[in-house]
């Protein structure tokens, strides 16, 4: 059976900056939006053309510069906001409008002070209205995650009617369990006359730490579209994270799913991101954290020394890391130390080994991190132990 | 149907702090231990008293210090191990051991150059000698992620005939898929001898992303204690972070499932840890992060200012964080100009918003973020806008 290829709509320009202090300007995300495009997505989401005279000109600018990838502005279910985008996105190769509505109970009372029957006229009408000016209309049916699934399957046969070619189930608030939001693509799936025909796409939040999570079951379930930016950035928790859904795809080779991904661009690309956005990534964040390839614990360094696979499933130059570090604490054992030693040029014998080890223990208690200045100290206080000639 | 009581096994002062850079000494270790007894832990590793003399020293005195957790130790399964634990924990209120051995193909072969028989009774083994100190043995099939499930329910079945209380089941890689990982804890429930008189335990690892998910897949299938811990820090990618598993089943009351945490206490107990650890949470962080209830768009301010359920789906104050901060920057709209405009004084009609607003999208084009300095700016800019009385 061969691989169905997933999509990767990248939101890093349009969900991600509109975090608190990510804002860019347009050179920045040129440069950005020239990176992406390199990484291999197939959807760059440049921004929210009618939000500002700014965002106008980087989503222009970067229709203009894309080489691959599907160019895609966001807009309301709004006449001038559609005229905007498909405006902002006329030079690009492959433009695409992401046009949608609020569809839950809570985003139709409160938001939108309307009813069902007005909400999926105003799809329709927008869904239409953006097929004047471009063949690529996704659709976004916000708040899908706590919309009635018989509901949700009716605004989407509508606006597949009008001619939408993409249909996005957000889970807005970050709510929904996977097994949930699998459900919700799968019920789609099954009672959406002309489904087939579409993309279904998952746009996941991270509020609960299950966006990840969610866009996988989303797939699985039969979505062939993630929304998700670079480090998971975005709104309040952030969106899904590209390396994430990318690697576990990888990683699983019998899901039968595969992306268009370079993976070796992954590393460079979050710390181009995180530079730009002044946006920090932690260190304990999966596939880019400063300590994602990191062992320190004894038992886990020596099973790593023994055999890279026992603790570690993805090697690190397949993500553009160049090695996984060992690093010395309290916690690491004889294994690490004397693998650390030899590599700064000391070789032990167990009995050298031992009489190291009880001096190190004493260095790691007093500090975070044993680094190679202290390993040299540790030698020089431990009898008989000369620097042997490296390689 | 009542609840049933999730155990949260918190490893923060273990598997979190064997991270690089992560050591803390014992006074720290202390305020810690005790916080997490306040709020609401069931069981708190210490730490591996056999690691080194200043972790036996930890782990002693924590067990001296909690007053309502299980104090846990953490052993190979080796008997001076087991041993050296013994007599740390034999001040504590409530002691737990909790030993272990590798259970997949790689850790037997690389790890151990052993054999699955010989692996069956080094484990027994360790359970039943623990047993002679304590009553309450946790036993870690380590790699159980990778582990083929006849033979890891082979092992549970073993140790439980030799006394353990609680099984733990780690994805020690963080290779598992939610479905995958709940699944397994399904057939152990099925397939064991005697399981249901002792506790499963989940112990997931974040290299992929799916720590959370994979948690609540294995409480979903039967688990009943989630090892976690405090910002999610932990080996590599970290371990799941408890302030989600815990705010996950609180908000999903139809899974009948509940801790005791006090989740008020959650954004503190976050803030000390990353304090005294010295590792940063990025602010797109599920639960905790610094963005984790800011609103920024002019979309979702809209939406939250008319009603906070718009996009909010937990209550700040719920986890200790007092108020939802919007932000103004150039995708904000009118409405949440208007909102922080009133804040610090401006009762702006139609007009003056309009007229505001432009000015604002000038300033905000220019900089990251629009401050209460920069509005009081943009009001002199605009004719006509005076301060009002503030209440």
């Amino acid at each position: 059976m061969s691989n169905d290829k997933v999509q990767i709509f990248d939101t890093t320009l349009r969900d991600g900056e509109q975090v608190p202090g990510c804002k860019l300007d347009t050179d920045q995300k040129l440069i950005i939006a020239e990176r992406l495009d390199l990484l291999g997505v197939d959807v760059i989401e440049a921004g929210f053309p009618v939000s500002s005279p700014g965002d106008f000109t980087s989503v222009h600018e970067i229709a203009k510069l894309v080489k691959h990838a599907t160019v895609c502005g966001l807009t309301r279910a709004v006449e001038n906001d559609i005229n905007v985008a498909a405006e902002a996105l006329k030079v690009a190769k492959k433009p695409r409008i992401h046009t949608g509505i609020g569809t839950s109970d809570s985003h139709i009372k409160f938001k939108f002070n309307s009813t069902q029957e007005a909400v999926i006229e105003r799809a329709k009408r927008a869904v239409a209205h953006a097929r004047n000016f471009v063949g690529d209309v996704e659709f976004y049916a916000e708040d899908a995650g706590r919309t009635d699934n018989a509901f949700l399957a009716k605004v989407c046969e509508e606006v597949i009617k009008s001619g939408a070619t993409v249909l996005n189930i957000p889970d807005t608030t970050g709510y929904c369990l996977p097994e949930e939001y699998g459900e919700k693509i799968k019920y789609l799936k099954e009672h959406v006359a002309g489904i087939d025909k579409v993309t279904i796409s998952c746009h996941c939040h991270n509020d609960l730490g299950l966006a990840t999570a969610n866009s996988i079951a989303g797939v699985i379930n039969g979505a062939r579209q993630i929304e998700c930016t670079i480090n998971g950035i975005g709104e309040r928790a952030g969106n899904t994270a590209l390396e994430e859904v990318v690697m576990i795809l990888k990683q699983h080779p019998y899901l039968n799913l595969q992306t268009d991904i370079d993976t070796t661009l992954l590393y460079d690309t979050s710390m181009m991101v995180r530079e730009k956005m002044g946006m920090m990534v932690q260190a304990n964040k999966a596939i880019v954290g400063a300590n994602a390839f990191a062992h320190s614990s004894g038992i886990h360094q020596d099973g790593v020394i023994k055999n890279r696979e026992t603790y570690e499933i993805i090697n690190p130059a397949e993500v553009g890391v160049t090695e996984s570090a060992i690093v010395l604490t309290a916690r690491s054992g004889r294994a690490a130390l004397a693998y650390r030693a030899k590599k700064i040029g000391y070789e032990l014998t167990k009995v050298q080994l031992d009489a190291a080890y009880g001096t190190f223990l004493k260095f790691a208690d007093k500090q975070k991190e044993v680094i190679d200045d202290d390993i040299h100290r540790i030698m020089s206080q431990v009898n008989k132990i000369s620097k042997i000639a490296i390689a």
